[in-house]
């Protein structure tokens, strides 16, 4: 239901009050068939965001996946085709689009990332760094391509930050607090900055540690104090092209804003047979 | 309106049921300094956006712009500072953030464009491809780089493509059918692929002629047929950096769907005294 | 999807908390048929959104339409038969006619406006002196009325008033500077007083000089002036009674808040056979 | 809060994304200060909705009512003054002028009503046939005009009518069927057509007796048969120049669609000053 | 459409961004049937809402009732049973039990008080003492167990409190007031506290007259005062176990405050097998 | 923002179209202060919610709390006093104290189990079974009240029941998928029906293992084999006054329904006094 409202609003944001264009030109009768084309190579996300937008617009539209979300897809490839009213298709065409390009994107450099944390048994996730009003789809978009989500908003996990820290007075009692406050289902990870830290944060008896900004080296060291006593993620500006130097550290999980917020979209297009 | 509901609707999204973290460890009444700050160099946009945001999450914050929409920042520059209750500033933090650095990607990308396209007095435009639900805020982005909006949905102006010539027969027709419907306000625009249909179109008196991915030889060749009978757009796939070779071909206006689907963030921070 | 939300509106403000009458004295599983009459003469519109509102009643109830949007319709004309639940017959019912009614009564008043204005060439438009809330509606019955509709709303169009030229200094700052802040898809239309307003709008290059408020020998002597380098429209207090001696001074649009707001609805029943 | 949503909705679909034309020419601080003008005679109604309309665009103009809503205008008073920012005075001109000329219509319409039924001691109420999305700012016009308001919508209230009555197999029935059904608090109204009718809706204790379309001669006998058993109501197409007439007959009360359909909107103005 | 949105909402609330545990482990295509079973013994109420739950959940679900709102079932019984998508059947399950117990337990403790009213020919009617926003469905749940309603809100009826009446200055003051106010269709109730004040209240013509927390030797001697004057209800703490003291008075009317805040959920449970 | 929004829908839904009665009698500018007093002895709790809905219907209220959540009031305390508006007060006044009301009564239930589950050191929680639309206040309450949040909704955890083991073939086969699912923020929770489902939750490496009706022996047994290993929470049909028993078995939480659909609301009154 989420979802079904982020794309409702898509497409009253393009239609507005109406698609003039089409209105003039095109017949109201006028049926179509439109096929969903791949223009480069990556990972498909979205198909059912895409066809769940064309239902939106014209329940009676006919629409048949021929990959599905996960696929590797190639220039060329028919990703989904559709049939139905012609206005309806290009109401509905943009908005499935930009989605389905956005999402793939997203999905592509996800799996690139999560191919390089395999040999080391890393897992990927994502973070709080994606496009307002997008983040239910974004990280949707992640698992598709392998990766893990990490808490979804503020409300649904404790990370404790600099600030935070700073605020209680230190790792400990930043730690405790969060300890007292939430229920027996929720994780508590704190976010540190040096070995000293990451002492503490395993002293407090913090869930998960993440290593914020730390380099390899240190990394590897605070893996050896923590010895299995917390989950440890590495966090911070990380490309996917880095992973690998960061897996190889020993760390649990690997957290990337890069994967929403600087991936390219896959090119992909639609074109229509009207009749 | 419009805008204030996106970014509601985007705190609503990070903040979900509350705050858990800063609930557990920010005293309620703990009150904190915080700067926005530069990490590197770029057009910065969206600061009334950000300012907005944090004023939602809490009406008594006092948030001073030091920098405003449209100026060249570099790294290190303070944007602004924000003083009030330390965990109202972490509640906003991340989605002016987010908002902060799409946006400024955005502005950035196109002032490079605008740059290229001045000597040849081209206008740079923007596209429908943005990302869904943010389109009221990217189309200001893109102004803010310098950039003109094209139409903002399907509703405000008509665009004649491929698909609604082939629906209508010709070009001339889809121009006639176009030009019958809308009132004395709307420009008529009709996407062209090749010379003949460049004839065609002035024939049919279209307000603008769109050169849809055509190489700049021919783009010029089509400019020489219009003779300044209608506006001419080149459009298709170009980006910042090919903006000054199609400029050149004489055309007026200039479309990237690059700069909002491709841009890549600005990097800016937040830190945080709370005391 | 605008109208679908304007009309459940509709239905809500209506029904509350439920109909109370029906709910005692209909029994629930009650069928009902009843047809739509016209009362009187004029051109029907509106007859979609009476279907669509019985339909968001219940969705089971079949509507079947006699007349279209656009006919005209005489006393005693049956426009439309609906066969279903007789409670959600009776739900419908109070909303689709006192939209029928009114959307009618703006086509035929419309229509009026049009054949006056045929003879000259002239095209007929409204105004955004329309029914808070019921624009897209309104602006649709002067479509089916055979108008044009002026621009929607203060969005997707530039139309500068006597308050915009005092502020700018004079027509011409005020059309240069709209003409710099608008893309290559908006057309400036600008509303002038008196000759030397219109010698002034000609010179700015306004794509469309509105006469406000004059009288029809001044009117000529503005088209004259303008000569074809601009669109010409008049407007200000126009009754359909008096399009024909404003269209005959040349004008090219004409353009009347009339029909929206003082236009009669046409009388319009539902006659329900329950068994 | 009702009320505040309509006129939010009212100024969305006026705005839309924004206001073009002031955004281009109107300096973001320009001052201005403005009057509310009548342009004719009738009673003022809406003048809190117009400062509220105001007040939504932006919550710092000062709105100074001279007039208060049921106060008697003429062409060229002052109704109230605006002042404050001029772009935001602009943004909410055409909304408040809208509703205040459409309420004042109907203020103007019930008063004259009102009027002509005061000799008699007979009340006027309106109906359900108001402007779809406005009955709470019209029926609230009504009651400025000295009017009483009948049931809001099919939920506050019993209204039996000619089809319930065929359903339920005849007047008694229906009536009954009613009052088993509803609390205590509700009155029980019903429709007739003739004095058989009206003998079994009296004999059925109805609280309420509506004469539907009877000729003054019928109302006057039933008036004599119900003889003070049931408040009595005249309805079915009547104008306020047939009012005198029917409350000569001896009616309790008079309802009319006609000063919410039909009424014509009063003539105001807002007339600008920008500096 | 009221109440799906109320149920929408529910769902919303628990479901958020969705059933993380069967997404995980529910094969996606997985079939399920499940009943929903009776635990004890009460009034059926509710059923038609968690039919409705489950299908805006999923529309393909068949749900088929094996008894009815206002049914008594009993330990064991098996209301209903649910065949389709397990996925969807788990994502509905504790919504439509929370309302099914909760709607349940207002029918049993409604029915309980209106068989002790019966032998006196009271009527039993609820208060607006129901749990914030769900007072359609809980009113709707006393009508199941034989009650009716009062007055919905503040707005469809007229209660004068002490409050009214200590601002009024005098009971038949406020009567007065409130007569002048309100139209033909909405019936006066006074809430008195002593036989000075029933006095009053039948001196100013009010049509109903509300006995607030007297003691049953008081209420017969208003019963007295009265004589069919006005409506009699007896109001204040009163508990199912009371009403057939407080029937014996006399009164016509009996509202109990409790049968909507203080009744127990009626256990019932939904078991599923999945294959 | 959550909670603001349930408590205006809560106002909406009791003021509907306005205050009849009031509007009426009471004079728009009469000025009033109240005071909410208890009527019994229990823990506070809603008191910022009351304040919400006094200040959504008016800004201008000024509200005193002389007590806060948490708080132990007891009959005659004064809670908070209110002074405004009269109208405005009587406006909010229902609303506050059927959330009031409500919510102290929750959070009494809740202190009496944490108070007897305190000896043993176990936890307690609430469950999903709470009223539609109504949990972020009633699981606020269990806050006040001493306890701590399960999962708020199917979204923030996984709680693996007894249909989603049988769908997955076996308590092991279901942890397992869930892990596979989930990031590393989110336990694992598995609901056990006997002590050889408990050794297979600790085998598969659960997080929490929920003791689903188990009798106190069986508890007994069922920690000893856990030994610390996972986390053991006692859930099914269990009242505050069987808390000490289950307790005493060693188990880390207890958690109960009883307190959000069982608990009677805590009695509080709020005393006008206008002038």
């Amino acid at each position: 239901m989420l979802i079904k409202k982020i794309l409702r609003q898509a497409l009253e944001e393009d239609l507005g009050r109406g698609d003039v264009t089409s209105d003039a030109i095109v017949p109201r009768d006028s049926v179509g068939k439109a096929s969903f084309i791949s223009k480069s190579t990556g990972v498909l996300a979205g198909l059912p965001m895409a066809q769940q937008v064309l239902c939106l617009v014209d329940p009676n539209i006919v629409f048949t996946p021929l990959k599905q979300d996960g696929d590797r897809v190639h220039k060329g490839d028919v990703i989904a085709t559709v049939t139905g009213n012609a206005r309806s298709i290009l109401a509905g065409e943009r908005v499935a689009l930009n989605l389905l390009q956005r999402l793939s994107g997203i999905a592509t450099a996800t799996q690139e990332a999560v191919e390089a944390a395999k040999p080391f048994n890393a897992t990927i996730t994502d973070t709080r760094k994606t496009t307002p009003g997008l983040r239910a789809l974004e990280k949707y978009a992640v698992r598709v391509g392998g990766g893990k989500n990490h808490r979804f908003g503020l409300d649904d996990g404790v990370l404790i930050k600099d600030n935070h820290i700073e605020i209680a007075g230190s790792v400990e009692k930043a730690v405790k607090l969060a300890q007292e406050r939430v229920g027996h289902m929720v994780r508590v990870e704190v976010e540190v900055e040096n070995l000293a830290q990451v002492r503490e944060a395993v002293a407090a008896e913090a869930d998960v540690i993440m290593l914020d900004n730390m380099d390899p080296g240190t990394m590897s060291e605070a893996v050896d104090i923590i010895k299995g006593r917390a989950i440890v993620e590495a966090s911070g500006g990380i490309t996917p092209k880095q992973v690998s130097l960061v897996a190889a550290t020993g760390v649990d999980v690997i957290s990337l804003g890069w994967v929403t917020h600087s991936a390219l979209p896959l090119d992909i297009s639609l074109e229509l047979q009207a009749h």
